[in-house]
């Protein structure tokens, strides 16, 4: 351990802007926008460590930061000063001190995703960076149906982005539930982790369920093909938003059993 | 009467980059890119009408528009035409041929307003462009009290912008009611018309309430007084919405006695 203290932080961002949290040759990243504000803030260059890689254009409500804190800044300061730094897409909602030891990443017991869908005719005006519009009605019924047969763990092979560098494609899917509100449908996904694209790869598959293209049943089919060429496209990644992250297992179990 | 078939249009748009509805000289107006976007389409040159004039910056998701359409298209293939072309912040949600003589102003039996506050200390950022954001927390007991003095038929002079075209400053709020939700403050006004800026001027005095600056009973003495330097300063356009005009009575009262 030592090292210097470190501030623990729950951060949103709107992910339109940027490549993702992590750092990317090819453009802006959350971590290089966070990191420069607190370099400006308090004088120190480190590095910040997120709880998920957020993808290229995935939003974020709930993300846990890491933020090693050389300066004599506490928590409260060094959140009023990333604020009136950082640009109106991220926000720091909360800092503290973080307990010594603590990894956003290794220590999370599992973390909430949802996907939203805007399926209307008309064009969404207020919700437009953060959906998928889809015009053609979809089958709510179909698609929780095919989603449970998605649950508990599986090889997902069929649903991982061609470049994922996990080493092992079985993931556990603890909770997969859509719902509807006003004119948007919701799936929401809670997991210890996922693979690279895996939700929106899902997304993309179980849409073709709720246009009657495919079967509930397919996806038992796709999954055992471990075959990413079964699957359909991936959805849109601007319809994705990291809810939060969990690391109390209670905090976690009452999540996986609220209706929210 | 006479004059060519008209459309009732029902639109969404983000008041942001806008000076209001209505045409200005000093920059883009909703009613001139609609107007736009309908010349484009039908090669028409008309003018729009429509039920509220919304300042600059003000939102709506339920603008009633009447179109007059000299062109041989339907109401959906309008509907679809405009969307192809609108900007991505101005949507028509709904498009139907309007009955002889509709008069989207005249005829407006009630309108719905509602006003958003962001009160938590971090920036919004999902919101951000749709709320008033305030840091100190609000005291939504006292500005509900407050709110409950206007109720019913008053002269609001001291509540109009000094600009204000109404020949008459007595209007008639029909429901104000404030309501949490998550980390925003709602107000919701109801009424059959309203001063120019009047909504965002009761907010900024609620919220001198809301801050233990102004007791609830001042309310009553700010609207006998009809004196504006009385009121605190005007709330900003972008936390306004239009959210819904009413034509049949027995939807606007069941408006009134709803609690959305």
């Amino acid at each position: 351990m030592g090292g210097p203290p470190a501030i623990r932080l729950l951060l949103a961002y709107e992910g339109t802007r940027y490549v993702g949290w992590q750092h990317q040759p090819n453009g802006l990243s959350v971590q290089a926008v966070l990191e420069g504000a607190f370099q400006r803030l308090s004088g120190c260059s480190v590095r910040a460590v997120a709880a998920s890689r957020t993808d290229s254009g995935v939003h974020a409500a709930g993300q846990v930061v890491l933020l090693p804190n050389p300066s004599r800044h506490d928590p409260n300061t060094i959140r009023r000063g990333l604020n009136a730094l950082l640009p109106e897409d991220i926000s720091v909602r909360e800092a503290a001190w973080a307990e010594p030891g603590f990894e956003p990443r290794h220590h999370a017991r599992g973390k909430h995703y949802r996907y939203r869908i805007f399926n209307r005719s008309a064009r969404p005006v207020f919700e437009r960076a953060l959906v998928w519009h889809l015009r053609r009605p979809l089958d709510l019924d179909a698609m929780q149906a095919a989603s449970e047969l998605l649950r508990g763990e599986h090889d997902f092979s069929a649903f991982r982005a061609a470049n994922c560098p996990a080493t092992s494609p079985v993931r556990s899917l603890d909770r997969v539930a859509w719902s509807r509100r006003g004119d948007e449908l919701h799936l929401d996904v809670l997991g210890r982790s996922f693979l690279k694209q895996m939700v929106r790869n899902l997304v993309g598959t179980l849409v073709e369920v709720g246009w009657g293209r495919l079967r509930p049943q397919a996806l038992t089919d796709i999954l055992a093909s471990r075959d990413r060429r079964r699957a359909a496209r991936c959805a849109p990644a601007q319809g994705l938003c990291l809810l939060r992250v969990f690391y109390a297992p209670e905090e976690y179990a009452r999540a996986l059993a609220s209706r929210d």
